[in-house]
């Protein structure tokens, strides 16, 4: 069963905003064993719609559109529909009710261009927006399924998960598995010379390596007879990657690193304070996106003056003065004041030069020192993550909380392939 | 001129990776006054990619494709290339000193599948590699230019800074201008019934709304048969959209908040401190986002845990007990103990419920009280940003920039439609 997603708007061809929308269709798709043959982009005119439109209906069973139903006057997703479908608008008195519900419920007035949402293509039917006003339509026609949702993400899931996800399980079934698992703190190269010979691991089977600046997803995919035999040829898969690289996997498939180490810290009953400087918030910011982080994580300093740094975490201003803000005494003593400070189990600490000023050639742009303290004592290690200050924030943020993971787990503290994780 | 995108890998089908490669290539090919007619995503699959070469190049005059050409063995691009233009590979010499030198700075070793990588197209120019070991090719026919660029995102951006938009920039001129106006506080139907008779105040103009949940971007495009009028007119709707909603535009096109919150507090010789709960350090990630944050930020206190409110900040315990960790009283205290803590002039703060747990009918999930405190005395304020820990977090982060703005600036502190930005 072969799937096209269609999105719409000038915004995604010019790059004023990026297409997660497709990514996101892509993964739900793929779990239900679709295959997604194509994602086409187009903008928002009548004429490139309906080509588009007829392609996908020429070509594929399943057809997914995303976007150009909103208020205003630069979206013609509506009418392209009508016509392609031939038929024309009517007022629906469900949408009518759920626009205006939403809008008391968030104390906004109702506007005529909220009215129109609910007039509706005459021989769709609606698909109900539980998180804004544009409702989408559904087309069934010749074996086909055509469904037509707004481009705003969570306007989109709401429909999926509500709707279109149920209306697109009924008869498929297919023999697949896949597993994504994820490492960090080695470079895709090094990986993948650990795992020569995975591939031909068992028939049917696929891997993929997915690098990024924070590490190396690698996609394990097994298609089999049956679904029990898919799923043993994946394990099969795993415990060869586990077998030879196990130390630099943290996780699989929507595992986070965060919440990774935070199960950890719950577990063993520790309590965690962070010290950033160079990072800036990035640590405590990733650690409080995990619902209930508030079990393990007591608070962070971002100490980014010198002086906050003596204030808040008690480093010596000798040691600055001696060794540079930026070096592993520092690193060191942030941590072990932080984890006084706060009167926690554990603490970590960053600081480095994120650039795109302030390097030499002692310490180049990009050298971060990280820091760890706990009961096993404080250490510090230096990493050099190149260029590109966001990048460089990025990539110590995540090695931060792998020194983090690894020191929990009793592993080596610093990964055998250091740097720059390509 | 027009121009096709393709984006080349099953990652990108299956939903693994988001595209941010075609929002990159589409916002660079607009600017230079290329229309980018299509963007087609297929999977690493060599009858696909060829079927997508195809029609491409009968259709474009510009054909740029990103992804394929990793080290592991399920990159087919080059592959393809070489059957399309029916070639064979070659080694260079070139790349092979790019590799070498690339992997001794960062002291990996070369491995085989890096050796291979100098094997290139024999009838394409290489486009060299910055940044990674992957070279590009450039194949130039019948009039067509046709770029094969690496997917790892700063690579490719390399490759188009350092070669191909040199190669594009001959002979591209058009009178075409575009602003992006940025805005946040105001929900898009709002500001469009703010904005009424915009689009027809010129010929050969448009605007488009771009709603996302920190705000709402309008982008002016104009085209006309000079560039100085296509200027002129864009000059004439962003007077018409200030003029109408000014208090609400913080900036444009590539302008960030928290860049523009540094600037003011740069200007007017202010320190700043954040204190932070509910966002988590977000704020002070972005902050620090811009180079040079450290001319006016100080610190940030993540004050997650009742207990660090009152050790970092000074709250009185008493405050929370009576009103609440969430509460105008507790947001008050966080901000003035930060500023009087940190010793600085401004302070910011942010108490709320993330949920998805810990809501209550008074106080629900998506409530955020936000705080500041300056010569000006102290405030807060309550924002309802509905579901969604993340969204919410993000949410809450602008409204804080957005707060110092205002405040910087002698605007009135709360905008005048609170609540939630669609």
């Amino acid at each position: 069963m072969n799937a096209e997603i269609l999105s719409i708007g000038d915004e995604l061809l010019i790059g004023q905003v990026t297409n997660t929308n497709a990514a996101y269709l892509g993964e739900q798709l793929s779990l239900l064993g679709i295959t997604v043959r194509r994602v086409t982009t187009v903008g928002d005119r009548l004429d490139d719609l309906l080509q588009a439109f007829t392609r996908a209906w020429d070509e594929q069973e399943i057809i997914i559109t995303t976007g150009g139903l909103g208020p205003t006057h630069d979206d013609v997703t509506r009418d392209a529909v009508c016509r392609f479908f031939d038929t024309d608008l009517v007022e629906d008195a469900a949408v009518c009710d759920d626009v205006e519900r939403f809008l008391a419920e968030r104390r906004r007035p109702m506007t005529p261009a909220h009215r129109d949402q609910a007039m509706v293509p005459r021989s769709a039917v609606v698909i109900r927006n539980t998180e804004g006003t544009a409702p989408g339509y559904h087309f069934s026609r010749d074996g086909r399924q055509f469904f037509v949702t707004p481009g705003v993400p969570y306007e989109m899931h709401a429909m999926m998960e509500n709707y279109i996800l149920d209306q697109l399980r009924e008869g498929f079934r297919s023999a697949r598995a896949s597993l994504t698992v994820l490492t960090t703190g080695i470079p895709e190269s090094t990986l993948s010379e650990l795992l020569v010979g995975i591939e031909t691991l068992c028939p049917g089977c696929s891997v993929a390596y997915l690098p990024s600046p924070t590490g190396v997803r690698v996609r394990l995919t097994a298609v089999a007879s049956s679904q029990d035999e898919a799923e043993k040829r994946i394990t099969e898969l795993q415990d060869f990657l586990l077998e030879r690289a196990r130390e630099y996997v943290f996780g699989a498939d929507r595992d986070t690193l965060e919440a990774v180490v935070e199960t950890l810290l719950v577990e063993r009953g520790l309590r965690l304070a962070v010290a950033e400087s160079c990072t800036g918030g990035l640590i405590t910011d990733r650690l409080t996106d995990v619902p209930g982080s508030s079990r393990c994580f007591d608070r962070g300093f971002i100490a980014y003056s010198n002086a906050s740094k003596t204030e808040l975490l008690g480093v010596d201003p000798a040691i600055i003065e001696a060794h540079g803000a930026v070096s592993r005494e520092t690193a060191e003593a942030m941590a072990a004041g932080a984890r006084r400070a706060a009167a926690v189990d554990v603490a970590v600490s960053t600081t480095g030069i994120a650039g795109p000023d302030g390097g030499s050639t002692v310490k180049p742009v990009g050298l971060v020192w990280i820091g760890i303290s706990s009961g096993d004592g404080t250490h510090a290690f230096p990493h050099y993550f190149g260029g590109g200050r966001t990048r460089t924030k990025r990539r110590a943020a995540q090695a931060t909380l792998d020194l983090l993971r690894r020191s929990l787990l009793g592993l080596p503290l610093h990964p055998s392939t250091s740097g720059s994780i390509p």
